[in-house]
């Protein structure tokens, strides 16, 4: 394997401080893991725990521990001199087959090992952290209050149109999904996004997530260029990398995306994902000079734009303002939304609003992927929608969130002891603390995590080296009596924070 | 546009006499959203009506009048004496948008077009046909009894167990599912299937559809070979042209899947798509020694098997064979079932079982797709199959479809005045019916849809010309009633049903 592959799989560790699993049993697990699939395979020379140390930023006794450990697995072996290899066909991969697996004559023309992904699927895999949505803990951020779930009348609502289920709801799903859900999104965009569609353009998807990979299949090749927001959201790298995309990051200030700093130094997009209602994560709004370069820049450069307008809904203070989607002219954007925050992370909905002359395309290449997101989930959300419910739904949100947002700022305001000064107040799921340059925000976080809150390194969302040091806190989820509890086991920490708060020379 | 591309684009037609829509229609829409997705660009010459009424198997009249509404609607454009162009950006699409599309500098570097998608964007929509799931009518195939469905339990188990999606269910459910629903699977599996597997195995999949597509990320690059069973699944040769695959039909036999035939005919395969305990849509089963000849070749090739285990619930008559997973001492078979055809389809819910080395790779891969399949219904599914529900519907259904069965081969052998001679009757959700090799069967399937009723011709299942031909008739879906007045329907068309089926000479 040449050198340059194994720097790149160096690329595709992600270790974060800020989750449970120590950084010694993620490293472990994600070099196991690497063996395992086969993207290093057998004979492959590791580079040297000094490499790893340097490049993933921990301590070389880390990674001889995890060298250690795979050794005795079987799925490394060293040579004394020359260094530690990849011993593929190993013991304990046997012992799990229970399978002899015989030497294969290999008659495949394309040369690829016995035991092999192709190389989209290995693109697809390294892609991949293990961060998966946890129990929430106090202060974690992207959570709604999953207790505020409508459950009784989402069942009720079940029970009362279960007579479709026999028949009916096929008749009225086309690829795009089921017709009466995908009117009721165009009704509700219409009313609270500004965007003026046909429903035929709403496509409806299982989520954010499959959006992005649609999005990304049907618009990207292998090696094209994606410029998104540093920092930005993590999942929308993993995807485009996911799908062999270059991954082009691009400076968010005050007014949002930076695009004059970028023109120049990275290779013209095939598009470009931006948050403009809500940067995210750090929460400012896009302003209107920002959008119209934006938009003025698509038409020019031939680039897609990606507007994810996910948190939109959470508006505490001045309007919400409108989606890109409907201040674009010349239909080149694709809008994304999700339910997941209003309703609920464990149904699976979302959608993807598209002009016109892709709404073929994107609703055919939504059928193969999965032919449809679940009916039964669709028609319970399309009489949701056209009862009103899921509008009252969220103004009780919006409301019972601010509550629980303005009493999370007294409190990190008292615990610090003056007028914090937060960054995207103004709506969403979470605050924004920025700390010194010199503060370690994943060291603060690993602190409050052994004190049982989660508190988030904005550091974290970065993919570049040159990273702001920041924590997020989440307040949707949690109940007075959770907040309170949160806050007094965070000042246990006070100085520390304190410290890393504390206003830099000339602010 | 280079004259290969555009033969290409002959191939993505897909045209069906036995669709209810008209061919024209079907014809007029397919070429109509060719235009619109930018599959053929502005500017490009279409083939003559000659060279589309030839490939296409329809009259040049058919053509004729497509080109002339499509010439009305402003989407092509004929120069005199010099044929017929696109002329894209159209009246209608631009009365469509309200914009105005502005004449593009078009900075991109990679030379895509203004308006265009990537090169694996369009293989993917080429690649899908306008066939979706219809309400249900008498005969069709691939149908459950959706009456059947036990959605009294189902809903008593949601609201037993709702409490859980407040947060329990997110702890339990990791990349590649819900736990317990894996765990429930892999348990299903050993008792039923002969699959001894960790639950760790199981990946839970959106269905077949996302199972196979899933397959082809992971396992094919562009270019790289299927084989597959000739005639066969249409759905899993649209999702391996959807991924740049290159389907290879190996004819089937009496004993299944004829290897010996191939080896020497096609490139070497990266996976093998079979399915040995029913062959899909035929109803054999694969012979021991060809299942032996398969695993050895997967060995000595390198190619991996996936075995779709489709209708294998529903066998009534000896014993349901094992799956191929269970005798694959290899490791190099990859199991695909569903839950479509036992509960509902609109439930979208399925598995796929690898080998214990692709478990990471599956599941991390299946992460980046969509996260994970709804956890309601995983969660619901996992109740239904623990408190032994699933197992008691499937016995409670195979009893009454084999009641169906039997009324719909005692109609059909009243009809056709003898014994007729079935393929496939063991098992399964229809029964086939051969013709005469200068039989029409999609002319008997027009006939049949004029009187209101659905038997789909065998040789749509074919990928290439040497078709044979014959009626595949559902049963399981319908009650006495509906079959007594489908058979009555069909006894209007007797004649020719007879003179289609009557045995070829030396039979």
């Amino acid at each position: 394997m040449p050198k340059t592959a194994i720097t790149g799989l160096l690329l595709s560790f992600d270790l974060d401080r800020a989750r449970s699993t120590p950084i010694y049993k993620q490293f472990l697990n994600q070099l196991r893991n690497t063996i395992e699939t086969g993207l290093i395979e057998a004979g492959a020379k590791l580079p040297s725990t000094r490499v790893f140390s340097n490049e993933l930023g921990v301590s070389r006794n880390t990674v001889v521990q995890a060298f250690d450990a795979l050794t005795a697995e079987g799925l490394l072996a060293s040579r004394v001199g020359a260094g530690t290899f990849v011993s593929y066909s190993s013991a304990s991969v046997a012992a799990q087959t229970e399978t002899r697996i015989k030497e294969p004559t290999n008659l495949s023309s394309k040369g690829y090992s016995f035991r092999s992904l192709s190389n989209r699927g290995r693109a697809l895999v390294a892609s991949v952290s293990d961060d998966f949505a946890e129990y929430p803990r106090t202060f974690m951020p992207d959570v709604p209050d999953l207790r505020e779930f409508p459950i009784k009348s989402w069942l009720r609502l079940l029970a009362e149109n279960s007579g479709r289920l026999t028949g009916e709801i096929s008749a009225k799903t086309t690829s795009g999904g089921y017709e009466p859900l995908r009117r009721a999104v165009a009704q509700h965009l219409g009313a609270s996004r500004g965007i003026r569609c046909d429903w035929s353009q709403v496509i409806v998807t299982t989520g954010t997530q499959q959006s992005l990979d649609l999005t990304c299949r049907l618009l990207l090749d292998a090696g094209d260029a994606v410029w998104l927001e540093e920092p930005g959201y993590i999942g929308a790298r993993s995807v485009i990398k996911a799908n062999s995309g270059v991954v082009c990051p691009v400076p968010v200030d005050d007014e949002g995306f930076g695009l004059e700093s970028t023109v120049s130094s990275h290779p013209m997009p095939r598009f470009i994902f931006v948050s403009p209602a809500r940067q995210y994560p750090l929460g400012m709004t896009l302003s209107r000079a920002r959008r119209e370069a934006l938009l003025k820049f698509a038409r020019s450069s031939g680039a897609w734009i990606v507007e994810d307008d996910y948190d939109n809904e959470f508006r505490y203070q001045g309007q919400i303002p409108p989606a890109l989607y409907g201040q674009d002219r010349d239909s080149r954007t694709i809008h994304i939304g999700t339910f997941s925050k209003i309703l609920l992370p464990s149904l699976r909905l979302g959608y993807i609003v598209v002009p016109p002359d892709l709404s073929v395309a994107f609703a055919n290449a939504r059928a193969v992927v999965d032919r449809h997101a679940s009916l039964i989930e669709q028609m319970v959300l399309a009489e949701f929608m056209n009862k009103g419910l899921l509008a009252s739904h969220i103004r009780r949100m919006r409301s019972l969130y601010r509550t629980r947002q303005l009493r999370l700022v007294a409190g990190l305001n008292e615990l610090l002891g003056g007028t914090v000064k937060f960054v995207g107040e103004e709506t969403g799921l979470h605050v924004s603390l920025r700390l010194h340059e010199t503060a370690d925000d994943v060291e603060l976080a690993v602190e409050a995590a052994r004190r049982g809150v989660v508190v988030r390194p904005l550091s974290l969302y970065y993919a570049t080296r040159k990273r702001q040091q920041g924590l997020l806190l989440g307040f949707a989820a949690f109940n007075e009596r959770e907040t309170i509890a949160g806050l007094a086991a965070l000042s246990g920490m006070r100085a520390a924070l304190k410290n890393a708060y504390a206003p830099k020379r000339g602010e």
